[in-house]
């Protein structure tokens, strides 16, 4: 709190940090890993460069290699201290007179872990004219597909600029999205059978751990959605028309997420209801056993206490045929209510097949 | 996740591609199937094209038809990936230094099949300035009316330009959501006086349905509804003034269909709630009868057990009157609760007839 | 579903077409009915007319009112094929080379009818350069409070020019609205009473009905509100700047019975929440009279009946006074709970007067 | 319905007009009531009027003012015909070939009576360059406190223009809503006193009275706001810049009575699920205790009920230590099942206290 | 009501006032206390100076702080009359012919006290050309962090212009909102596992509790974003383009805070619904031994009654085997009612282990 502004500060579980650096043009790609206390390239000619760091815990290195492209305090500060929202920004700093643009997206990766817990990591993308900077929180190489589609001679990826090449980053990280989805969806739906069948306490807990994967999800990509919205909206230098096209397509696809996000998490607060709906329903045929077993053997009972009465004067008990009477009218009384309950549908299926 | 853009991909259920090829003008009108292997025909003079593409699993034609019209890739991507959420949108190319444009639109078929469940069918449409290429997912030939429509000399789909084309068939699109909201209609009504006379835990089941069926209709209408709206909007190259009219009018007609799937929604909603409402009703009958039964009775019961006891010394056991007077004790105590239970509306229809 | 758009169809309900001719200008008016197959007038000089239409039947009628206006195919259709969504458009078409505006105002009478239902009628009016044409569902001569206004002659109605009888026409529907909704005023306030004091499953059914006609009415209002919103935000060719402020005016009153609207809706709302309170809290009190009732009689027929028991060493049964101190016994227990229960405030008012 | 634009009608309970006429620029002030039948005074050299009309049954009085200060006769309706919809308007108006602005303001001043209930009265003025009109229902003479500002000789209102004295009145009533949100929340508080320690259903009532307070403020200020955020967004003829900036302060002080009003609603609505909450807790208090006691005393009488049969051959009944050994069974049951319910948490605090 | 604007008074528990000059620069920093009669500095050359106000009650030396520094009589107000809705706004004002800009930045610290509470306090920044005056509610020395961090030589806070200084004091207190929503959350955690497993009433309470404090978080951030985020649309004097991109991470950050905040306010309501759910199946499981119990003994406690009654010819009365038998048939019904129930899943895990 009031600490200066772009001030570095390493989490305790930052990972060590570790920097590839690719050299891509249309002729030739070289790709090789870079040393924490070596020089930091430039990009050369019209070779773009892509700086690919892993891990954020050397913040000496990540402080020079801030400096050594004239990132600016701020991006930098969001890019090391995660997580940030996601967001696409544009930076103008003027150096020699001559306006240098920069920018910043913050984008999120989600996937499951092997545990079932939703896990999310920050992808900090700096666009230069000429190169890309990528950051990852951690040390999984989960970039090595796009790394992957720069080494054919004819990709896309070498021909196009280094605006490119962020565009191919964030549409991995939106693609990413689909999967998790599909299998919440899978989930949600199980869920929903055994929630018909057999409502049980456990069974909100999973529905609430939906939810918070859910809210988890929207608190990455409704932002990522604004962003993107906001830089189609805009005219935007460093990227090209051409590219245009391809963000606007990612910007399709991160709608249409947040829209299937938006129906999982209607249909999350749904069977909460049906939860409660069918947990009402099997509360009511509770009661309603309840009340039959006691409408129909309380009145009995009452006669067999009227008969175990020691009045000295009772008639009845002297009738030889008393005895075998009154069964006969207990099983009659018994056998209206039992048709009495069958008419308003509490035992059996009803009259109406109710 | 990470494939390169423009990657088209055929689902298991792709159906085999057919192609009919229709060219018309003012002066005439041709109408044959395509071969798989044939040349693509170009459209020539004033007449306009339209390919009628139908099934999706040719991949290798899909792709020739799209570089035959310079269809762009992510254009392509959208047709052949199915389902993408509708959209209309321009794409701009430089072919010899000369601006070209194209549209794509992406609505949704929405029919009942003969299961009663909702399916849904993407149209794409991708309109040049002297063609009209439509794609299917099935077989089915949904389009027919509209190329009937093309038959008659003095048909405005022949005199007016390729967007009229356009226009007509996703005018066919729209009108199509008319008779799916009639038949919800219909069911919510029925469905609306069966939870009034008895709510049973399988109605809840076809509310969730419904409910279901209408989130379908509107993440198809929705996005329409922005698509058009957004067109209207802003100038839009290959679309003629007179044919805006036309589309306006179509943007009425999904406006409408759009607030009546909102108040289907809600009425859905309402009905979940008088379903819970009519149930705890139920429920509340169920422990009036218990009451009303456990009150009457305990007390008689006790009474009749005070004297079942074994005291040598009961005096009232000895009367000769004291069985008819403790019978005649009971019925008066039983009345008196029984006109008790009936003030207070509990049983019968109660004194103010409530 | 694909058919051509302005194809004109008169549903099974629609009644004879019947026309008024009202020719009116600064110095007189005249006002005949005009025979189906009598020749159209024209507005002459500075006179304008107005064409007053009641009932759709008569299709080939309203074709050849349209080709003799002028009317847009679309807005004729709008006109006949009702119900339409409440609209305000203008249709630009040029004829001789010069550029004519017509405007069609799609609006919605709403009225309790004898049964109680609300009934929805649609008036449509065209409005020209020179003339106005209204169109009505039904017979009913609902616009003659209108009509009455023009005779007198020092009319605003006649000094004014089309744009402000088209104009009076809005503004009396709109004004129809105010007493539609003192009379759901009235019933929710009476169903508020019924519901605090006899809380019953048919009053449930009175609330659904307020709140599908507040729907109903908010489904007209809604967009006629929108519709004039935008009216007065662009500058409209036809309609004069005097009339724009009184067109300013029903826009306000529009505004005033939205918002009125949406406060009876919340109050249906609230209304169905106290329903279900008011019914659980007799819930409450039913459960605690069975408690009451239960708790004082099982103990002491738990105590009759052990002494009712046939054990041969039971000492207590030959004490002399065992049975009066046993019913002393009884008493003082029932009386321990009475109190209990009344602290508890589950009988009477409870030590708290709660 | 139907009735001409601009039509003056007095309700039914409007109170006498009475007019006071005050005369004031920076040297003097002078402060007389007019007779209904006197000369209307206007404004004269630098000097401001001010018209305070308080009671609208005098129509013909009204009607002369409006006359003889040109007001447009739809804002002379507005001021009239109460209630309107609050806002602020600007007429524009032609005399000789000079344009002439006014504005409309309808603000609504709302107090507690001293029966309790909200009582709302309708605040117009009519602003113009040199005079200012104000119109209210009633007698009582709110506006004194403006009134009595007027008479000091450093008197802002005395050297600024109308249109100060125009924004004195407005902050006057604004100021006005204070106390009353001041009221609420007191009232409010002890609610949710009374409900977490007595839940009953007259506080159900209580609370829908403050809903519809809330209400009924929130519609008296959400248009207010609406009309000055729209007055400060456009430039407006006769408000100067000074003046500007002390409207932009009413409007902060609205827009915060705004929010207040909003999370006294939130307040209201969490009120009613407390009230849910606390009263189904009790009950689930009371089929705690109804469960302990059937549970319990069930068995037991069972018991009593075995021995108490009159099979001739029940070897039991002769032991002479069968009597009191199956009381001490039934005093461990009934400790048994006590422990139970106990360890269940369901009678006493239970072992974890809760 | 109806007084003065611009009117300052100080409230009842206002704190003395303690003022503080700073003066500083990129050569020096003075600090040193202002005594209350003590001539009011001036900003010279270069050199910025901050005012730091802590305490409002000695209304003269604010008055005479105002009119010093040339403060807007309606900001002065907005200072002293706490609290104030937040916001950023700007005064221009006119001397000598010359526009001067004022911004004044109303904003809140919110922070836990020791009793657990959440404590609100009013900054206010007044910003002008070379100065910063600031105003707090209480003597706590709040702004020391930022005025230590003055002291370095190479100091961006004294390179840069007041603006930055404004700044950094802003974005002081919205990093402070950071540890609070931390607490929150933790309490949150707690909470939700006392809920599933032991829900009682005083949960209740503290959820509100946390809405409450979730609620006074909102009304202090959402303003503050409003009030940056129009700040950073429009141009504005005073800011340059430098400070303004930190102004934009401010804003950023407030825009997280105030996603978090309703994603924790959608928790609470998520947990109270939850709280309804696990206390609902309480309900069930308390209904389910009750109804048990009574199925089981209500059954064979009539059997006993049977044979209880006093009839002189209850043939099986005689038979030796009679009572065993009965013994035997009643140990029969009960245990297959136990099945009949466990087979229902109402007691032990159910056949499908539910």
């Amino acid at each position: 709190m009031g600490a200066r502004p772009g001030t570095l500060t390493a989490s305790d579980e930052a990972e060590p940090t570790e920097v590839r650096a690719l050299r891509f043009g249309a002729e030739a790609v070289s790709d090789e890993p870079l040393d924490a206390s070596a020089e930091l390239p430039r990009p050369q000619g019209h070779d773009k460069l892509w700086l690919d760091v892993r891990g954020l815990r050397n913040l000496e290195l990540l402080q020079r290699i801030g400096t050594h492209f004239r990132v600016h305090p701020l991006a930098l500060e969001d890019v090391v201290n995660v997580p940030q929202r996601p967001k696409a920004e544009v930076y103008e700093q003027t150096h020699d007179s001559a306006k240098e643009y920069q920018y910043l997206f913050i984008f999120r990766f989600v996937a499951f872990d092997t545990s079932g817990d939703l896990a999310v990591e920050q992808l900090s993308v700096i666009l230069g004219s000429q190169f890309v900077l990528t950051f990852l929180e951690n040390h999984d190489d989960l970039l090595s597909p796009v790394r992957k589609r720069l080494h054919p001679d004819d990709s896309r990826l070498r021909r196009f600029g280094a605006d490119y090449l962020a565009y191919a980053l964030l549409d991995m990280v939106v693609d990413g999205y689909y999967p998790v989805l599909e299998r919440i969806a899978e989930q949600l739906e199980a869920l929903e059978d055994e929630i018909m069948e057999r409502p049980a306490a456990p069974l909100l807990k999973k529905l609430q751990r939906h939810k918070r994967n859910l809210l988890l999800l929207r608190r990455a990509v409704w932002p990522e959605r604004e962003a993107l919205a906001s830089l189609l909206r805009h005219p935007s230098p460093l990227i090209h028309e051409e590219t245009k096209v391809f963000l606007r397509d990612v910007h399709d696809h991160i709608v249409q997420i947040a829209d299937v996000i938006e129906s999982y998490r209607d249909l999350v607060g749904e069977l909460t209801n049906t939860y409660l709906s069918v947990s009402s329903n099997r509360m009511n045929e509770v009661m309603k056993l309840l009340t039959v077993m006691t409408s129909i053997f309380i009145p009995l009972t009452f006669l067999a206490g009227v008969y175990g009465m020691n009045f000295q004067n009772i008639p009845e008990l002297k009738l030889p045929w008393a005895y075998p009477a009154l069964l006969c009218a207990m099983v009659v009384i018994a056998v209206a209510m039992l048709i009495y309950f069958w008419r308003r549908g509490w035992i059996g299926k009803g009259p109406s097949g109710d």
